[in-house]
């Protein structure tokens, strides 16, 4: 069975939990305990090159790491993935946008939230917003005449840059400047097989 | 013919002029002057959402952006990009990882130098650091045991390493604490088909 070494809050391991529960697909999955330092163990270490969840173990023991690289993986030949190579282009371009100009200026402030230490980073935040603010306007513009964001149906690249983008208001970011990716976002969690961050207890 | 709109400077465009070159594709470049606002004029954004360079346009008129994605489109088939999904996986992986971790660490403190501005951005800059020495050291560590990124093979993964590593310095990054990414860039600057950023007069 496949293995997945993801964390509790991870978004970029969450983006691989919905593409294994919507392709239906088994897996295990093994939640590291970050805090405590667990991606740095030299075992992890030996899984990870870049010491960091997600992690996707083959049945033979490979791994591949980083969530756009096992999202293109887990989903070809699927419907998530479209077979024509201009498209798959265009999967790979909304994919490599979301981790340049976003991933690290929506997931950095909501953990400087999460561990209580916004305040002494303002100046880091401000720094992300320049950015991510003019980022997400192309997004929105973007979602503006789309439904999705490749081939007008729902693909990996979907699922790719909904995981952070959901959690921006977590890190303090105003989304009502952006009704096209709110009515979006919606749409991606009403897809099936969607599931949340965290389960409901 | 196909049509690559780049810049004189742009790290990303370069990267994506190596391979066109090594893959002997003929091209019609056309290099914008973004000091002077190119990127922002509206026949420019219909070929380009992010309003930026690198743009790859096909002879049938449609555009890929993001040098990720040009590069896995045009190295398709050719051993520049392995066939095995595996592998694929792992290329993408490393193309991913320098969008996300090294890019605009790497490409802004260059950028800020070039406009005279590095003083007041001190602040930003030392944020940067911090994140890239961190990525630089794990780029460093896997190098010091490979010859190449991927399948000890050189591919665009290495490629699209080596544009803005290579231009580390232009930054401020002290690239001596890091001999295996030196050997490595001057091994890919030995490929065939190799061009420098800027073409001597």
């Amino acid at each position: 069975m496949l293995r997945l070494y993801d964390s509790r809050l991870s978004g970029n391991a969450w983006k691989v939990r919905i593409l294994l529960t919507q392709l239906g697909i088994p897996f295990e999955r093994i939640t590291l305990d970050l805090a405590k330092g667990a991606a740095a163990e030299p075992a992890f270490r030996a899984k990870s090159r870049f010491a960091r969840v997600p992690v996707l173990e083959l049945e033979d023991g490979r791994t591949i790491v980083e969530s756009a690289a096992i999202m293109l993986y887990l989903a070809e030949g699927s419907p998530l993935l479209p077979d024509d190579r201009y498209l798959r282009a265009e999967v790979t371009s909304w994919l490599t946008f979301e981790q340049a100009d976003l991933l690290r200026a929506l997931a950095l402030p909501r953990f400087y939230n999460m561990r209580g230490i916004a305040d002494q980073m303002k100046g880091r935040i401000a720094d992300f917003q320049e950015g991510a603010y003019a980022a997400l306007a192309k997004l929105d513009d973007w979602l503006a005449t789309h439904d999705w964001l490749v081939d007008n149906s729902y693909t990996i690249a979907d699922i790719g840059m909904f995981g952070y983008v959901s959690m921006a208001p977590q890190g303090g970011y105003e989304m009502e400047r952006f009704p096209a990716i709110g009515a979006w976002l919606a749409r991606v969690k009403a897809q099936p097989g969607w599931v949340p961050l965290v389960e409901e207890a």
